[in-house]
C-alpha cells in the first residue's frame, strides 16, 4: 500500500473555551467563553495535524467514536472520512433540541451536525497531508489563485462589558457600541488595527430604523467602501424590502433580511439589492429550492458545516454554474479555522466579496503565533499544510477552563442563556421580530 | 517557494494516428486512424507526468502556446492551468468549423476547445505530481471509495474493414456487426474477452425498428443485464418516445436520443425511461436549464472536454447537488486516459451507472502495459501517478504515422469523409434523421 507514513495512529481532540466578547445578535450575546474542539491527527510518520470545529457536547458525541475509527486511515483518504461519519450515529434527540443557538445557522439535521465535525478532521488531515508532503493546504485544493484574502469588518453592536457577576476576560479596547456613532467608532478601530476596507454589520439587535441609521452613518464615515447588513431572518418581508429601498443606494448585499427561502425569494423579487445568505441554504439539499426561486445571489459558504475545504470548493463550483457568487460566513472561531478559510477561499475563482471573519474579536487563540490582517488582508502562507502551529501551553490554559467546573455552564453555547443574564425575562424572539 | 522540484521545465507534445476499426455512428464511420495527443510535462525533479486528449488540429493550435506558458508554473499549480488556457487565443474560424466531427459531442465554443487541452495538462499534471510525492491519482482527489470501476461494453454496428483502399490494422477478430444476431455477437466477445456485464449499442445507425430489434435481441441473450442506446440525437421527440414505450421494460437508460435540451425535455416528460446525455449538457453553462427543465437523470461526464479529472468531480458535485446521476462518456482514447478516467471514477461517490469506454477498440496504445478488463472492471491502482508508462518505441511509431504524408488527410478526424470513402454521395444526416 501507498502512504504507510501517511496513516493515522493518534487522534486528540481537546475541547476549548475561548474569550468571546458580548456581542449582541437578534438570538441574544454571545457568552464570556465560546466551546470549540480542537483536532489533532498523529500520522505514522509522526506528523501532526490540526484542524478545528464546533466544541458543543453534540459536536463532541460524533466526534468521539469517528476519531476511534480514524485510526488506520490515511490522512490522503480524506473522501472516507464521509463514508466513516455517515456511519457514526447521531442521537436525534440532539439534532431537535432547541434552537440553533449557536449562531442562527440554519437547518439542523444528522447530515449537517456530522459535516460540521467531519469538516475539523477533514482540514487537520490537509494540514497533516500537506506536512508529509511539503505543500501548502491551498496546494492539496490545486494551487492558490491569489496571494491574500481580503476579509470584511465584522461589526456588532455590543456592550462594553459581560453582565455583572460573569467572569469574563478584558475587553481589548472595543467598549460599547450600542448607536450608530458607536458602530462607526467600532469600525474606526477595525480599520486602524486591521486595514479592513468593508464592513459588515450584524442586525436584527435594534429596531430597523436604528440599524439603517448605522448603515447611513458607516456610508458617511467610509464612502464607497462595501457595506453589508445581517439581521439573521428578523425582518418580514415588508420590513426587508423597506430597508432594502432605504439603503439600496450604500449596500453590497443585504444578509438573510428574513428567514426562509420563500421570503428571501419574496425580497429577491422585489429589490435590486442583492441578497446574501448563510441561513437559508446551509447544505447541498437546499441549493435546488433556492436557485429556482432566486432567492439569493450570494451564498456565503462556513466550511465547517458545508463538510470542509474541498466541500466548500464544490460549493463554490455549484454557485459558480447556476450565476451564483460565493464568499465566506463565520461564527466564533480560533486561528486554525482562519488558517483553514484563507487557504481554501486562495483557491476559489472570482472570490468578489471580501469573507467574513470572527476573529479580531477573539482576543485567545491556541496557536504559537497568529495570523494577521494586514490591509484587511491575510496573507495566503506557502509554509507546509496550514501554517500555523498549536501553542501548548496556551492550548492546555483553554482546555483547563473547559474542564473547570465554575465553567461547565458554557460548555453548550446558548446566546439566549447569556441574554438572561443581564435579562432574567428575556426569550427567544418570534420571527419576524419586525 | 514550496515545491521547486515540482516546477515544469519541459513539455512534450506528440500527435498520434491510432489504429481506429470501422465503427459506425449516425454521422458516418470512424477512420482507420484517429488522431491523438500525447502530453508529456517534465518537473525539476526529474519526474515526467503524462497525459491524452484530441490530437485534431484545432486542440494542437492551443496545446503549442499553452505548452510554452507552462513551463515555471508548478504541476500542483492545477488551477492555474484555467487561467493560463483563457489567456491562450483560439482563432474564431476554428470554433465554427464545420460540424463537430469528432464524435457528437455537443456545442463548440472556444472554452470548450479550452478545456479539451487543459484536460490533458491536467492529467499529466497530477500524475507528475503523484510520482512526486508517492501517491496515486486518486488520493490526490481525496482517496478511492472503491477498489474497481466498472466499465460498459461498447457495442458499434461495424463493418468487417475499412473500405477497400485505405490501408488499415487488422480488425482483431470483431468482424463484421450490421444487425441484432452480429450486434449479439459482438456483445457475447466483449463478455468472453472482457468479462462486461453492462451494454451500450451506439445507435442512429439503422432504422429505428432495426435497434429496437438489437436491443431486444440483446436483451434475450443477456437477461438482466444493464442495456443502452444511444442514437446520438438521431430521432424526433415522437420517435423518441415509441421507442422508449417498445423498450421501457429492458433499458437502463436512454442515451440522447434526440437533439437539444428543450427536445430531451419533451422525450423526457413522455417516459418513465431514464434519458443520459453527453450532448445537450457538455459544459457548466448549459446544466441550468436543463436541470431546469427536468432534461436528463444522467449526465456522462468526458473528463477531455469537461476540463479534466477535478472538474469532472466538481460537476459530480453539481449533480448529485440535484439529484441527477452522473456516469462516464467515451470516445477513442488510448490507455493513459483510460487509466485517468478509472482514478476519478474510483473517487466519485454513488457512482450507480457503468461507465463507458472504447478501449477494447483500441488494438493500438503508447504504452508497455495496458490496463485490463476483468470482469468488466478496471483495478484501481495504488501505483504513485496514474500507475501507467509510456513505451517510447511504440510512441514514436505512432507518430512516425501521424508524420507520414500518406495519412496527412487522417490528422483531422472527419466520419463524414470516412464515409464518403465508402459512399461518395455520404453527407452528414439532417436531424432528426428518423
Amino acid at each position: 500500500m501507498y502512504g504507510q507514513s501517511l496513516v493515522i495512529t493518534d487522534v486528540r481532540l481537546t475541547p476549548v473555551l475561548v474569550a468571546d466578547p458580548p456581542l449582541l445578535n437578534t438570538q441574544g450575546v454571545h457568552q464570556p467563553y465560546t466551546p470549540r474542539l480542537i483536532i489533532e491527527l498523529v500520522t505514522a510518520g509522526g506528523v501532526t495535524g490540526i484542524g478545528e470545529t464546533y466544541g458543543d457536547g453534540k459536536y463532541l458525541e460524533i466526534a468521539r467514536p469517528l476519531a476511534e475509527r480514524l485510526i488506520g486511515t490515511a490522512v490522503s483518504d480524506v473522501n472516507r472520512l464521509f463514508t466513516l461519519a455517515d456511519e457514526t450515529p447521531v442521537d436525534a434527540a440532539r439534532v431537535d433540541e432547541a434552537v440553533d443557538v449557536g449562531g442562527l445557522r440554519g437547518v439542523q439535521s444528522a447530515d449537517k451536525l456530522r459535516l460540521s465535525v467531519v469538516s475539523g478532521f477533514e482540514v487537520a488531515c490537509l494540514d497533516a497531508l500537506g506536512k508529509a508532503l511539503g505543500l501548502p493546504v491551498h496546494a492539496l485544493l490545486g494551487g492558490k489563485v491569489r496571494d491574500a484574502v481580503e476579509y470584511s469588518a465584522y461589526l456588532f453592536y455590543k456592550w462594553a462589558e459581560h453582565p455583572a457577576g460573569r467572569a469574563c476576560e478584558p475587553d481589548a479596547g472595543w467598549g460599547a457600541a450600542l448607536d450608530p456613532a458607536g458602530i462607526v467608532a467600532q469600525a474606526r478601530l477595525f480599520a486602524e488595527r486591521h486595514g479592513f476596507g468593508s464592513f459588515k454589520l450584524k442586525g436584527g439587535v435594534f429596531p430597523p430604523n436604528e440599524e439603517i441609521a448605522a448603515i447611513r452613518a458607516l456610508a458617511r464615515a467610509f464612502p464607497g467602501s462595501p457595506l453589508r447588513l445581517d439581521p439573521n431572518g428578523a425582518w418580514s418581508v415588508a420590513t426587508s424590502l423597506r430597508v432594502a429601498a432605504e439603503l439600496g443606494d450604500v449596500l453590497e448585499y443585504l444578509e438573510d433580511p428574513a428567514l426562509g427561502t420563500p421570503a428571501m425569494a419574496r425580497v429577491a423579487a422585489g429589490t435590486s439589492v442583492p441578497l446574501a445568505t448563510n441561513m437559508c441554504v446551509t447544505t447541498f439539499d437546499e441549493i435546488p429550492e433556492a436557485f429556482a426561486k432566486g432567492a439569493v445571489r450570494v451564498v456565503l459558504c462556513d466550511h465547517h458545516y458545508w463538510g470542509g475545504l474541498r466541500r466548500t470548493r464544490e460549493l463554490a463550483a455549484v454557485c459558480r454554474t447556476f450565476g451564483v457568487s460565493v464568499s465566506m460566513h463565520s461564527n466564533t472561531h480560533l486561528g486554525i479555522s482562519l488558517a483553514a478559510m484563507t487557504h481554501v477561499a486562495a483557491t476559489v475563482p472570482g472570490l468578489g466579496h471580501a469573507c467574513d471573519s470572527h476573529y479580531p474579536w477573539q482576543a485567545e487563540d491556541v496557536l504559537t503565533s497568529r495570523p494577521r490582517f494586514v490591509d484587511g488582508r491575510v496573507t495566503v502562507t506557502d509554509t507546509p499544510g496550514l501554517g500555523v502551529d498549536i501553542d501548548r501551553d496556551r492550548l492546555a490554559a483553554l482546555h483547563a477552563r473547559w474542564l473547570d467546573d465554575d465553567f461547565r455552564a458554557l460548555r453548550e453555547r446558548d446566546d439566549a442563556a447569556a441574554m438572561r443574564a443581564a435579562d432574567p425575562e428575556w426569550a427567544t424572539p418570534a420571527v419576524p421580530r419586525w
